[in-house]
């Protein structure tokens, strides 16, 4: 990262170093597709593991790729930043071995408060449900200075 | 299941038959410890794969417990119910080691509409967090008669 | 309207009948400003009665406000729709005086259910609430065939 | 109020202070029935100006009935504390001439938030919604010294 103590993280440096750390969104097989000020998109495939015997997928899971894209789209600023209430409409079921898009908007942000939509789609953009996400920013940053260990 | 067609089955079976084909909560280590008529506690370790660098649980598995919960709290009349909307609001966070437990009661019933509320509590009784969920009827029995398959 | 069966009235006549049985939003000085299929923009002036003695606004009548524009954006295919469940957002204090304006835009419909997002805004245009509102279409036209009544 | 600096006002010394001041419950007809230490209960009439014209009440004054009671509920402990968030679930419709009685109790506090149930019944006790509120502590304190003015 910049040396400049006046220089803030980009967006993309701090979703790298959030990812770096986020044992959980990979370990549900996520990617990090795109990410940007206030923006984020990921991507999870329904596994077997997420499924019942009908081949229809947890709800649990849909939220877990939804708040996963809510944290990287709330967080740009490298002030660490926190959920604090979500709220998840199902649409539609989501079905063994498609692939789901969470896209994640930062609606806008008041003092440490934040509000973040995101709407979860199948692959051909049907959507499966509806997110909004309340933040609150903590404080400290995401990204390290050189030399900084956590 | 009774042979008597106006048997219905109880909230025991209906949870045993739910439980056999829910893969997804069995994979996340989940257990179900109690189940009644409106009612149903679950339990789930916070494992590797569920926390972050710093050892905090990801968010979405918190809710999942929630959900499962939820599930085999709303569904005890053996008509199948879904989650339509579910609201969660976290309290404190949940580290690596925990066994979480989730208490689920159905609040209400209003036609095919419930609204059942889920506490997460960590093992000293410290609530971790509130999860109100909104169920619709959409019929279909779980139980099934004998020689019946999925 | 029509004497065509076939001719759904429009998002225009809709919002006219409704308005017209619409005592409530009508005795807290709320004014129709647009109306479109899936879309209300409704405004309210923030009066003596709404206020505490610090001037600022009940957050009940900001909610009224949203949920009024949100009922005119979700019955424009003239089925009668209802609130299942709102939440509500407040982001700034509305103050005495102000005149605020809530834009309803319909996300999405499935099946018998919807979701509505409304914004609430001061005259400058800055945030006041967000609101997402959970609508069920329960049937029943709000439009009315020359001769009938309610 | 005592003249003892460590003395905190009681509950009811808070909400007869918040009640002075609250023209809005007070221009829509409510009533404080009770109040302790983060538990309130409120009541309301459903008047001609509350209803559409199938005597319907309108949902903004089932959601301000219950906002008022999260109100009184969630600040006993005389330091200020505002709604954030709030999401209501109506079961049934109110009608005219009903008086609505909305219980509030404070679920818990962590740090300066808090989570406030309210439910909200018709005289025979059925339930007319449920309300879940999330407040934050701003500070100040709402009884005032005295020769004090706000």
């Amino acid at each position: 990262m910049s040396s400049e103590a006046e220089t803030r993280a980009s967006a993309a440096e701090v979703a790298a170093a959030m990812w770096a750390e986020d044992n959980a969104s990979q370990s549900l097989g996520m990617r990090l597709e795109q990410v940007g000020e206030g923006r984020a998109v990921l991507s999870m495939p329904v596994t077997e593991t997420m499924v019942n015997g009908h081949g229809i997928c947890h709800g649990g899971f849909i939220f877990a790729l939804a708040d996963s894209a809510f944290a990287f789209a709330c967080n740009w600023t490298d002030e660490r930043t926190v959920a604090a209430h979500c709220a998840i409409t199902y649409i539609r079921p989501a079905r063994l071995g498609m692939r789901l898009v969470a896209e994640a908007v930062e609606v806008l942000r008041q003092g440490r408060s934040g509000v973040t939509d995101v709407t979860v789609r199948d692959e051909t953009g049907a959507v499966i449900a509806l997110f909004r996400g309340h933040s609150r920013t903590i404080g400290g940053k995401i990204t390290k200075e050189e030399g900084e260990t956590s």
